[in-house]
């Protein structure tokens, strides 16, 4: 798609200048090297590194962009990291909220990586660094479309409140908490959260929802120590424990078999599977990005994106006993771990999943497993009816069709923003993932290798300024 | 138990020093000041760390000792560290094959040592350092005791022949092919194999053989890389796959559930079971030991000990898959491993168990799963009714009576020592597990912690020296 394609989008208020006004390449050049400055900061909230210094220079980039800005701080006695805030005034009433993270997962396994998880390098129009796509990249573009239109313009039409967490990456334990005191500064008229990008063809794309999650830690104790495995006859195996604990929670075929699991999941509306049929088949390429030759239970097309979309899962995303190292040791570990994350969909309440996790450990003769929780958040849906959703989904119609595309919308994505149920509570506004993110479908978040296509970021920020300069027309 | 008890033992040669002559105390330092030396050169097989070195040290004191010296080099192409030799021609005809290890097992976890795992440190009487037990400890026992005998005598009774490798650790994948050309050296009446030490009441324990060991690594790859756990809809799950195909090898209530597993095992003669039957009761001392409640299956006493011998095992020895971090990765991993080790009684095969395996997994629907074999060693046993054997057990007895207790004999020690099938066949002498290791029940081999009692390091040079003065009375 070349700039000129994208350049005519026609604005809701005339007297405003479009996008013809803007320089795309030197706003994607600005909006890389604000990319590459945040990347350069290592921010994993898992491993408490750098967030500090991540959150201050989140902070000094909304002030420079002319932001008024505040920190919502913890409590005495709670570690948590700042929330960034900021707000910027517009000449309107119309008022949006922006949601971001200033943190990443972490960048494990290292060796995977092609080039240094924290030092941004280009090859082939991608720009590779953990956090690029997920969510750094979208930060840039929002900070720098929100900069062309100050440029532009002095003031923007709509004002805009922002808020910036440095915890979404272990489920946002203490984002409650922490904006619950300040929650007048986060009213608007709707709430861009972040994620979503552009699809296969450069069409813009946009989520209604996530699923909910709970992340659970699985840990078995044996014995004292680990044992001579000679020992194995005569002495407890964690390992073995562990692995047929788990064995109970899944049948092979891929069907979670704790006791009420399924009993609160909602089926798709016809709505909802209109939606879903309405999308194109991405199985191909799926495959090829995954590296697979076919996905669970051989479904493709249709039923393979109902799947996603609807199933809830019970996910080993963490495994260790014993000796891990090249070679060998005999030994009979006496500990063993799992990290398991449960993606959950309507009707499910993580609560009451966790409840009967435990109750199922302790019915089959697992009771002795402790079971800690990292993470815990319920599904949260926007109604594709929706008054905001709606406005969101007419001007990325209106930028999809500057080059032939429509917008892909997402019912319920794949993944989960832990702090939608929060935002939920504490403010009540409509939200979405909003188009404008330089991510697409391999970005390779939460794995090695993260980034964006440079050609997502250009696009990002030109849909950003569309959206910023018309969403009051709601 | 005293020095003085232990310095009147009745010797088969009246015109032999017999242990008053020497002094206990002095040993004990020089012993222990060799094994400090020893212990403070790592010497890792599995991660090839200070494996030369540790070689030299092992040449040089035998030297130091008296001893010729050769290597048995790997051929040219061949990766093996070599295997130090050592003779050391005593007056008579009887001669004496002894086998040591002068590597150890990976020191990991570091977090679990008290002190650091190369820095020999005593602690309540005890030397902690990995390989102080298994198997440094005795190397400076029998070497010691050599020493004693030639300060003492010149020469000793009988000719010695050492043998020390340096891949125990890791099976002896190697021992067969660096020992198949010198099988003349090797020529001897009997040989001492590593192990036994101290029972619970000072008494010196044998042992007459060792399970056979299979050691195999499972590995899965779901995909070409991790992906985010909001996939795991529809992506493959290495991690699940893994754990059900394990759950498919051993049953909840530990029975080995790998068709035709149990079919070649022997069952206990009359005669093993009635020296099983004589040992004493250790379950509580165990208990106490590993820190567990019970044993497997509640067994107690006899059962116990039976289950201890005669049981091949599947043990889970290492597990990994996806992020096992501090706190939270939401990642599909594409991988997952698994370390496992059978021990195998007799007369179990090493070779018929991994295709019984490999065979069950891909009938299972796991044929994808590679699995790598490490280590190899069917079962070696010496009838207890062979000479060499009774000679030993005799020297024993009366070394043991001097503080009123008798030997314990193991038939099948829970461990493994992969070489002895490659002795056996190349050499074929009748071989033990030697009375004269430092080491004992609780001594931590494989685990974090290792030690010996500097009691039992005593008493072992003592009963070297007692063993290597009266053996040719066979």
């Amino acid at each position: 798609m070349s700039t000129a394609d994208t350049n005519n989008v026609d604005g809701s208020s005339a007297n405003r200048a479009n996008l013809d006004n803007f320089d795309a390449e030197a706003l994607t050049a600005e909006a890389q090297s604000l990319l590459e400055q945040f990347c350069r900061q290592p921010s994993i909230a898992a491993q408490h590194q750098g967030i500090a210094e991540m959150a201050a220079l989140i902070e000094d980039a909304l002030r420079a962009t002319g932001f008024t800005t505040q920190r919502f701080a913890a409590p005495a006695g709670v570690d948590a990291p700042d929330i960034v805030y900021g707000e910027l005034r517009g000449s309107g009433p119309y008022t949006m909220l922006l949601y971001n993270h200033y943190d990443v997962q972490p960048p494990e396994p290292f060796e995977l990586w092609l080039s240094p998880p924290f030092e941004p390098t280009v090859r082939d129009g991608k720009l590779f660094a953990r956090g690029s796509s997920d969510n750094k990249g979208e930060i840039a573009a929002r900070l720098t479309a929100i900069r062309a239109l100050r440029a532009a313009h002095g003031t923007l039409p709509i004002t805009i409140r922002w808020i910036i967490e440095g915890e979404e990456e272990i489920g946002s334990p203490h984002f409650e908490q922490l904006i619950a005191p300040h929650a007048d500064l986060l009213k608007a008229d709707g709430c861009f959260w972040e994620g979503s990008g552009f699809g296969r063809e450069d069409n813009p794309t946009l989520g209604l929802g996530s699923k909910g999650l709970l992340y659970v830690q699985l840990d078995l104790q044996g014995m004292a120590g680990d044992a001579h495995s000679g020992n194995a006859t005569i002495l407890p195996s964690a390992a073995w424990r562990l692995v047929q604990a788990l064995a109970t929670l899944r049948a092979p075929d891929g069907r979670i078999t704790i006791p009420g699991f399924y009993d609160t999941v909602r089926e798709p509306t016809e709505a909802q599977l209109a939606v879903v049929a309405s999308h194109p088949d991405d199985d191909d390429l799926l495959k090829e990005t995954f590296g697979v030759e076919r996905f669970n239970d051989g479904l493709a097309g249709f039923e393979l994106r109902k799947r996603y979309s609807f199933a809830p899962t019970c996910n080993i995303a963490g495994l260790l006993s014993g000796y891990t190292g090249e070679g060998t040791k005999t030994v009979l570990p006496a500990k063993a771990m799992a990290k398991i994350d449960f993606r959950l969909v309507p009707d499910q309440e993580p609560d009451d999943i966790l409840a009967k996790l435990k109750a199922h450990l302790a019915a089959q003769g697992y009771g002795d497993i402790a079971v800690t929780t990292f993470s815990n958040a319920e599904p949260v849906v926007t109604p594709i009816e929706d008054p905001f959703a709606q406005r969101v989904i007419e001007l990325a119609e209106a930028y999809a069709a500057t080059n032939g595309t429509k917008p892909e919308i997402t019912l319920i994505g794949g993944g989960t923003l832990p702090l939608l149920g929060a935002l939920r509570r504490q403010v009540g506004l409509p939200g979405l993932s909003a188009p404008g993110n330089p991510t697409y479908w391999a970005n390779g978040a939460h794995a090695p290798n993260e980034h964006i296509r440079l050609r997502d970021l250009r696009n990002a920020v030109l849909l950003n300024c569309h959206q910023f300069m018309h969403l009051e027309g709601a």
